[in-house]
């Protein structure tokens, strides 16, 4: 297969894989930056996500999109070697549209625009392939549309969501059943604050995983992330590149490089939880070098590690 | 001495203590936070810097208060083996006062009031003591009055500087001849930002360090610091704590944990400058844990080390 090295190291053959899915949005991003734009670039959490994860471990991805859809960006990813028969394409239908524009300080942004399009309507069905999945991704959905996928996948060890403030305002009751039921929570550290009402992030940190999941992931940008579970909690920093151009994705990155390398793993013990974190944080720092997936487009499994390592180095003393 | 206990940990005696001079404000300050409110406790860049490198190593200071100066401040400072004989009070003066106010989530803070009074006509004189310093810390002051102190320092091996906006903005000619004549220079990551036109931090770093000091730390407030040399750029994280009360004196707290270790070890070599980072970053995370110097005041060096070791294996993956 053309592009193979760039695929779930084959040295790393022997380790027992989990088959992971992920079920999120598929869409098209308009961007604005200080310094540049880009219309209608392949983005979405699935999508992130999926293409993070790749490096590290097949992955299976379950999204919608309209007849707009580029079909080269369906064998885009499928070239990755990555199952995308669960994008279901809606005859008629339109793709999510989201438009943005970054700060000066690349780290906030404004959402100018935002189309849900057939992602409104999205109501996933897996198929038994799907349904053999043992690690899951939820990117953000409503609560509503991530509790149906907890339901089709009973035999998942591993269940980790995504969400955002708007469900947090709008659907707290059905979130608090979610939480009730994943293994692990990332979100955004306003996120945090907002779902915890505490504007300290440790303490927030921990209030959110006593709302259910076994552990919490706080993203913080160029701030990198933090972790808490019943009995851990670090803060791990992003990775400092001179280079930043576009962080649309870093978040689903981030997921997708920790789910990724749980599944490679087989396990998520706390030492493989920590060794994940770290992978999620390098993957991002490669999304936000450039526009869309075009950066992690051009690298490889090599120069993760190499990061990596470059990464654990400064963090030792 | 009562309390030597908590002073430069003496089964380190064996190690080459080098004098330590700080030179900078000595202030009262008025803290309003969105659950509390302190005025007139003691503050100051000197005071902080001061109290933390005390931890590690002897320490000098030299600063100006005005008659209103309570001696029981000087006293509780020369108690922890500060030597406090810097430290001039002018007849009739008033001593320098900052009054700021906490935003709620206690990393931004808008100043209310400055009254610079006799900080404003300070003209560092340096004793014969004072001149045997080896390591030296240049506080926040103009870069007129700290390249006054650097005239008087010759032999000194280690001179580290903070800066601030205002001087970058009003004495950007001064500001750059002292960036030729320091070692190392520290400041938050806004002013980095100003300074060198940049709002790329890895960018903005670097671009600062080839102004003329052989490294730069940025401070990042909750979100840690960076370091720049020429061959090496890392970032830390901030400690985690649940409690952050009063960020006041964190950024000087950060700078005197960094230089008292140096000072004690005697040498400035990439691992030493690697630790004394660390260390400046768990001193700053137990000032912030309360007002003023008080939960500086409650701690020992053994707590500091127990932090340290938390933080490592915080770090390590």
């Amino acid at each position: 297969m053309p592009g193979a090295h760039n695929v779930a190291d084959p040295t790393h053959s022997w380790i027992p894989h989990m088959p992971l899915l992920v079920v999120g949005s598929v869409a098209l991003d308009c961007v604005e930056t200080p310094t540049a734009r880009r219309d209608d670039v392949l983005g979405g959490s699935c999508v992130f996500f999926s293409y993070a994860a790749s490096f590290f471990s097949p992955v299976k991805m379950l999204g919608t999109v309209g007849e707009d859809w580029p079909q080269e960006h369906t064998r885009f990813l499928a070239a990755r070697g990555i199952d995308t028969s669960g994008i279901e394409v809606i005859p008629g239908g339109k793709t999510f549209r989201w438009r943005g524009r970054y700060l000066p300080n690349m780290n906030d942004r404004e959402t100018l625009e935002v189309h849900l399009n057939v992602f409104g309507e999205f109501k996933p069905k897996l198929n038994g392939s799907h349904k053999e999945a043992k690690f899951v991704f939820l990117g953000n959905s409503s609560p509503t549309t991530q509790l149906s996928v907890l339901d089709q996948v009973p035999a998942a060890q591993l269940t980790v969501a995504d969400t955002m403030d708007l469900w947090i305002n709008i659907q707290r009751d059905e979130l608090g059943e979610l939480l009730r039921r994943i293994d692990g929570l990332v979100l955004n550290d306003s996120e945090a604050k907002l779902l915890a009402e505490d504007e300290n992030l440790v303490r927030a940190g921990h209030a959110v995983r006593k709302m259910g999941p076994k552990f919490v992931v706080i993203k913080k940008g160029e701030h990198g992330a933090m972790f808490f579970s019943e009995h851990e909690m670090y803060v791990m920093p992003a990775y400092p590149t001179p280079q930043v151009l576009d962080p649309t994705g870093a978040g689903d990155s981030f997921a997708g490089g920790m789910m990724g390398h749980l599944a490679s793993l087989g396990r998520f013990d706390p030492q493989s939880l920590k060794e994940a974190l770290a992978y999620g944080v390098i993957t991002a720092s490669f999304t936000v070098e450039d526009f869309s997936l075009d950066r992690l487009a051009s690298i490889d499994r090599g120069d993760l590690d190499r990061r990596i390592a470059d990464y654990k180095q400064m963090l030792s003393f």
